[in-house]
């Protein structure tokens, strides 16, 4: 199992990295700031974890971790004018890299024994706070603040992962199953451009 | 004394929640934007501070923190058109949580043994610091660094509350006292428009 | 060594004060305004370090820093006329207090027994990590990410420390090898405007 886990970690931060290295690159970043945006976007949200659980950040004893970034900030910067034709594998591989990083998140709240909503809360912070931490970074309100359904992908798959395991669904069933949930949640929410019910109203509100 | 500073982290989480959600609502965020900013102006300070402390973050164990955030959040998104009629008395409650928050950041300095400077300081990050992490979040220059008696309230009712210790003014009054001159310092810099003296010369120094 | 370390962490925090205060000034904040900032660039690499390690924070038992980076701060407000006039000096010694913290968060990392590569990314953060929280804080994109070879420096120095360590080059040599060796490199970068290749185009591209 904890080779499964070290395997979703690290395939995870090497698509938040290319994903990170990506949104630099727009911003005309040098390959310094490139690479330190990639290693945020990726490590950001489980380090943000960490941090409030008063643990030593996960990454420090894993340089593995290092390499995937730096592997993914690499590939971003020498394939960054094809990156279009990556589009839709990189699309799945960020929903996948959500779903994966929110059940890790669920389950070093449950072992720290903490209440279902925080261990959810965990869950979304270690899927969703690399991405809010690179927009902080370059300088732009968080995207995540703003459209699309996917803090709300990331907390409907860690309330369906505690489910399962109240129901005493076994492993692997009740990690796979709500990771692919939040997949398919991401795939339909853009599918159908659905978001989150506006509490604005028309454009002569504004 | 613990149930006492429990009902003041909450309802001091409650307003400020409120108040970062009405400033998430201005820069038109989605509801889920709105209430992780609520989340953050609320209890911000105090993760911060527990951070820095090396300690798990307060919240963690006690969800009680967690509904009344989303409690405030969901009061600013119902109510935004009249909050308005409602900006006095959460005037009041702002003043109110940062005085109570600075007192209990102090309190946990002197618990850790911090020299005094420290624990003002502790006290300040406690009071100030979920408005400091709302504004870079809304990817604005923080609103205290350019305005008002605000930290400044905060640091001079951390100091009041040392002052009476050392002169063993008996709980509860050393702590209330130091709260009211806290409130009384906000309603007076903003009654008469008081800031701190500018640094600055004339708008031709521009 | 503890007090050439302390010596090191005070006078390097005075001058990453001072640089961090001129910004601030810059950006016309108020007093508070320049002192924090001020704080979170003096002192904002090494406490984002300590966080990572799960450690309390090094300012916490050391009020010695508190003082240091308010005698900057006022330093700066009181000459912001006539600093031009020490901006040679202050060049040199911001790259002098690069090179200092560098080297001790390479130290805390091998104190922790952690890779070496992990090594010299904490240093990079020591050194750092102070401006890129600056920048964050006073809403622009972390010059660092943008031009010139600073956290490169930085990775440098780092790198030549262990490589010294390696060698058994004796104490003080292998410390002040690699700090003469990063003020080096920012000074050849600055002399010689050396940046990082970039990876863009010409204008054109952009």
């Amino acid at each position: 199992m904890i080779t499964i886990i070290e395997y979703i970690n690290v395939s995870g931060s090497f698509v938040f990295a290319i994903s990170g290295a990506l949104i630099a690159i727009k911003k005309r970043l040098d390959p310094f700031g490139v690479l330190i945006v990639a290693f945020i976007t990726a490590v950001g949200g489980g380090t943000l974890r960490d941090i409030l659980l008063a643990k030593e950040v996960f990454w420090l004893y894993n340089t593995s971790m290092l390499y995937a970034v730096l592997a993914g900030a690499i590939l971003a910067m020498v394939l960054k004018n094809r990156l279009d034709f990556f589009s839709k594998p990189m699309f799945f591989y960020d929903a996948l890299g959500l779903g994966l990083f929110t059940i890790t998140g669920v389950q070093i709240g449950l072992q720290n024994q903490l209440d279902n909503s925080i261990c959810i809360l965990l869950g979304t912070v270690t899927g969703v706070f690399g991405g809010v931490l690179r927009d902080v970074m370059v300088n732009r309100i968080p995207v995540i603040f703003k459209k699309e359904i996917y803090a709300t992908a990331s907390i409907l798959g860690g309330f369906l992962y505690l489910l399962l395991l109240k129901l005493n669904i076994p492993n692997p069933y009740s990690q796979i199953i709500p990771v692919i949930f939040t997949i398919l949640i991401r795939l339909a929410a853009v599918y159908f451009k659905v978001s989150l019910p506006t509490i604005y109203k028309k454009k002569h509100d504004q």
